[in-house]
């Protein structure tokens, strides 16, 4: 089955909102099997609507919209697919029945505007909407089948969810399973190159994605059942977590922080933060993790030298010879943020963020991460570009993948 | 000029990252009076890219492309540009100095695949890119423009601001000047209800977004120069302003972290921040500011009880009797960072951001905020809804806010 999305909003067309309901599409069809080669975004016109119905089934045989069903003047959606499609608009008094049902919620009138919601192509499958006036539809010909779906995300997805996965299940015959591995200290080219036989796979296929966090690489099989598909993946996962080895960090869902907190729960591992350059991001991205309480016992943002030796005993004497940013000082802010805080781990950062602040010595980008583990003291420089934001992002992620191999070891 | 929006990958496709590069184009064309039609997502395939260009320049004359020029196999945007408009790729030796640039920055060896990246269509206009190894390129023939820019948001935002807009400047009749007001503290559509008038108007034009820290106010004037449009922008941006008073936190690129830390630095107040469920984002908020160093000390993460005693200084007491989410330990926090950290103010956060944790009496949501201003201790309750980010990130903008607000008193 060849796919596309349509979706109709002027608004999507002035920037006014992002389209997050293209996203949702595609990403649902994926998984169902639906190959989908376009996205298309059209304001609410009926020429250019139809216009883009035209191109969108001289390369696809099933078209998804979304919006353009509202109920003011505005709203042609409906209409112009009736005209496409070459049926009239009838009244369907379910979709009446759940028009009244909606606005009497709200406290609201039945308007005149809100009638016109109730009429559906002739001969199209309705797909009543629990959350909204607009009835979806699907209408097919003989080649031909347009799935025609609320704009806003509320209404869509539910009706998506509901609706449209049992329909395409029936008609899809092939399932496609993905499976993704994530990496982090190996760039997105380098990635690729060191599998670049697994890229021009067939069944399954592998593709490499920079991502903040790392390069993702997903693995996606085609196959008659789910079983089917984590068999022809099982190998070339083995293959590829094997080529990239410590460097791998997780699968699917995971993130840095997420692996890092799961890793200090099982070893019952306490930790404490001390950060200056990244300013409290290290601890705000453990804190993302839901169950973090159970190990992350403080943080101490020591942005100015006074901080870093009232919380954290750092020595003037070591700020005085070899500067608030040195390794030295890394050091001594992991280790004493630990020993304040009584935990296992400690952690620290201390850099140049920039834009200002920097030096021929000691240039923008430059950071030093410091660790403690148990009475073991280490730190490692980093010297990142990017502005101000970039380099405090980089610094964190740095930190995070860090403290992951160490505690490999552990 | 008509115009539209074409987007590369199969990242897109497969809905693996929502389309913000096609929001971005679009509002920023709209403001410059480029009108855009469509937009198209196609993969990283040369014959469907190749179809996409020939329906685009079938209704349009400028076209925008983002993504597929990184240094894979499957990103064949540049080579499928050049051949449709018959150009070969050529050599750029500044283009590749950059790539060089940016990959010591990283410490990594310029690759074969990265070198591929200075080639440009020949008779290109290059726009060399300071985030990323990617040269973007417009290549124009008689009556048909490729604007063609790197698909990584970082790349493509500041290579769009800085050599895409003046181009675009140039190519335009009539300016178009916007002034942007912030408010926050009311809802987009109470907001819009307030400026009804004003949102009918032609020129300028008056539109309400809905943004993460409040609600933006665009006004646009269209003018024969930048003095006729200021001065049709001004009545209506004093009006606004008169409307919606304190609400107003600034103007553009004012955020809110930017104007507490510019009022700060005024009052030559200094700061410090003691966390609990926002986990340190409130120092990497303030931190954003590069300025902040004048006024921002130190910030404690005291996310266990014992850390609250330990380093603010919140007694046993108040904690067993009242709980740690309570405004009396709010209030303590406040001024426990204060007082340690020797600074005019403090501020607070303790709550329950989820999933987990809520109770009947104190559900998730429930967060207290605390403030010390030069011995004035106070607290606000909030209320918040959603996940455990949007609750957390939200806590963030209050504090912000209040402090805004207390601090226009000082």
């Amino acid at each position: 089955m060849k796919g596309e999305i349509l979706c109709i909003g002027t608004e999507l067309l002035l920037g006014d909102i992002v389209n997050t309901n293209a996203q949702f599409l595609s990403r649902e069809l994926a998984s169902l099997g639906v190959n989908i080669y376009n996205q298309t975004v059209v304001g609410d016109n009926a020429d250019r609507l139809m216009d883009a119905l035209n191109i969108a089934f001289s390369r696809s045989n099933i078209v998804f919209t979304s919006g353009g069903l509202g109920p003011t003047k505005d709203d042609l959606t409906k209409e112009t697919i009736a005209k496409f499609f070459d049926r009239k608009l009838v009244y369907d008094e379910i979709a009446y029945k759940n028009i009244e049902k909606i606005m009497k919620k709200k406290n609201m009138e039945v308007s005149e505007s809100n009638k016109k919601q109730a009429y559906i192509p002739e001969g199209a499958i309705p797909l009543y909407n629990d959350n909204g006036t607009a009835p979806g539809v699907i209408v097919s010909s003989e080649d031909k089948t347009i799935v025609m779906l609320p704009g806003p995300p509320k209404e869509l997805i539910p009706m998506f969810k509901s609706k449209v996965v049992p329909y395409i299940k029936n008609k899809v015959k092939n399932v496609l399973v993905s499976k993704e591995i994530k990496i982090y200290g190996i760039g997105e080219s380098l990635a690729a190159d060191k599998i670049c036989n697994l890229l021009s796979g067939d069944n399954p296929t592998v593709a490499p994605y920079a991502k903040e966090d790392g390069v993702l690489l997903r693995i996606t099989a085609s196959g008659k059942d789910e079983g089917h598909c984590k068999n022809l993946i099982s190998p070339v996962e083995s293959e590829i977590k094997n080529i990239f080895k410590e460097y791998v960090y997780g699968e699917d869902d995971d993130t840095l922080e997420k692996v890092v907190v799961e890793r200090l729960i099982d070893l019952k591992k306490t930790i404490a933060t001390a950060e200056s350059c990244t300013g409290g991001l290290v601890a705000a991205t453990l804190v993302n993790y839901p169950g973090v309480s159970e190990v992350f016992m403080q943080g101490v943002v020591s942005y100015s030298n006074e901080a870093k030796m009232q919380r954290l005993g750092v020595n003037k004497e070591t700020l005085d010879k070899f500067g608030a940013v040195s390794k030295e000082v890394a050091m001594e802010m992991a280790e004493g943020i630990a020993k304040t805080a009584g935990t296992n781990v400690g952690v620290s950062s201390t850099g140049i963020a920039g834009p200002g602040g920097g030096s021929e010595d000691k240039p923008v980008g430059l950071v030093y991460i410091g660790f403690y583990i148990d009475g073991d003291i280490s730190y490692k420089e980093l010297n990142l570009s990017g502005n101000r934001e970039n380099i405090r992002h980089k610094a964190v992620l740095e930190i995070l993948n860090e403290l992951r191999l160490k505690l490999r070891k552990c």
